[in-house]
């Protein structure tokens, strides 16, 4: 199946999700949308992907008609998956989510949905993530609405090369919503641990657990808007680099 | 097995890389270092971390004497359970290496052994990641020497929160090397594409193939320095925010 199409959809939620399900709903009035999500949930993979190991890669079909495709990997697997295997030029827009949960501070690097769309930037294509602030009884109909409205805006306007946007939406009524704020990303500290628990053999395993401090941030981090009521798009990068710490770290007379 | 140690090594190699064990064997001579390593090798994990399933930990001997931890799971993860579980307080300096091939440019985005130091300056602990350029025939010892002149360089010097280091070693005998170049992150283009390829079942399935397009980079650059025979050292950090394009993004006219 060779397609051509305006825009990808991936997350990292996988493919039979909830919020990519809204998303598509709302993206298939401006049609051309393409679904190539993860096979399961990878919640937490970063900005992993496949190379010790085989890709698969599936058409997957609800009520008799073409869903989207299924690839056992991560979502930026999908993402080059979709650009050098399946479809026959670069989509204009890539959206990755609508992600249950947000993606906000350090959750950066640990957010396989916000990697998505850092994929895209890599490859030179527009791209935005696009999370929900909430974990359980989701709406994500604004959210899907916005992330139509936002990707016909990206296709309209020029963005800098390796330049993406994550976006966060509260978890309120459409009418409830203060209004949009562009921001940086914050630092939302954690407090992480392991529990540490014993398997029906009584051998020990761990899991990972944890909370966000809260703490006061100003409308001009992505935490503090979203919390605040806004919704949050902050613009990020591919250059990693400290510009700053590069003439520190020459003085350190390092050999 | 409580441990203080003064110096963390992970890896995205494996536990039983030689790379690490070369880097083992030259801290030793500096006391109070502790591997906590990925059970098996998990290059392109990128930021991965295990949030889906248990973690299992297991001590590995060699010869009868304790060599380290073994995590199954990602480089960020050995992080983590060292320091939230396996640790009585933050090591002084963490170290993610030898890794066996450079990491430079964009490759830094799906680097588990990048993410081992990235892992490091979320949890506020200086970090540094070193890789050797070469994929066969790796000597280690210019490599580990490095490294652990660094580690005392960074167990000296003040770093800012946030920030980690990137080290990649070109792979030549010590006397050829030119120098040292304190560098940014390049952007090495890759031409990209996945093998399709039948499984003995007769299934479809993809491997992701590729190459470095050889550009002209200068001494500034990661990749630059390195093919030139210098020792690249990248200040890299934990912000991704593009803050140029916020004034930009506020003039859109979003609603």
């Amino acid at each position: 199946m060779a397609v051509t199409p305006l825009v990808l959809l991936t997350n990292d939620d996988g493919i039979y999700a909830p919020g990519l399900s809204a998303l598509k709903q709302e993206m298939n009035n401006m049609g051309g949308t393409v679904i190539v999500a993860p096979s399961v949930e990878c919640s937490g993979v970063g900005h992993g992907i496949t190379i010790l190991d085989p890709l698969r890669i599936n058409e997957i079909y609800h009520n008799g008609s073409f869903y989207g495709f299924a690839v056992n990997g991560t979502p930026a697997d999908c993402v080059k998956t979709a650009v050098f295997s399946l479809f026959e030029k670069k989509p204009e827009v890539i959206i990755s989510g609508i992600n249950l949960g947000p993606n906000t501070g350090i959750n950066m690097f640990y957010s396989g949905t916000v990697s998505g769309a850092a994929e895209g930037a890599i490859l030179d294509i527009p791209s935005f993530a696009i999370s929900l602030a909430t974990f359980s009884n989701p709406d994500f109909s604004y959210a899907a609405k916005f992330a139509r409205m936002f990707a016909e805006k990206l296709i309209n306007k020029q963005i800098p090369k390796g330049i993406f946007l994550n976006i966060n939406i509260p978890s309120l009524p459409e009418a409830e919503i203060k209004g949009i704020k562009i921001t940086s990303q914050g630092k939302a500290v954690y407090r992480e641990k392991y529990d540490k628990r014993k398997d029906p053999f009584g051998k020990k395993y761990y899991w990972l657990t944890g909370h966000k401090i809260k703490q006061k941030n100003s409308l001009e981090i992505d935490e503090g808007a979203l919390q605040a009521g806004y919704v949050s798009i902050t613009p990020l990068h591919t250059d990693m680099t400290n510009y700053d710490f590069i003439n520190q770290l020459k003085e350190w007379d390092i050999n």
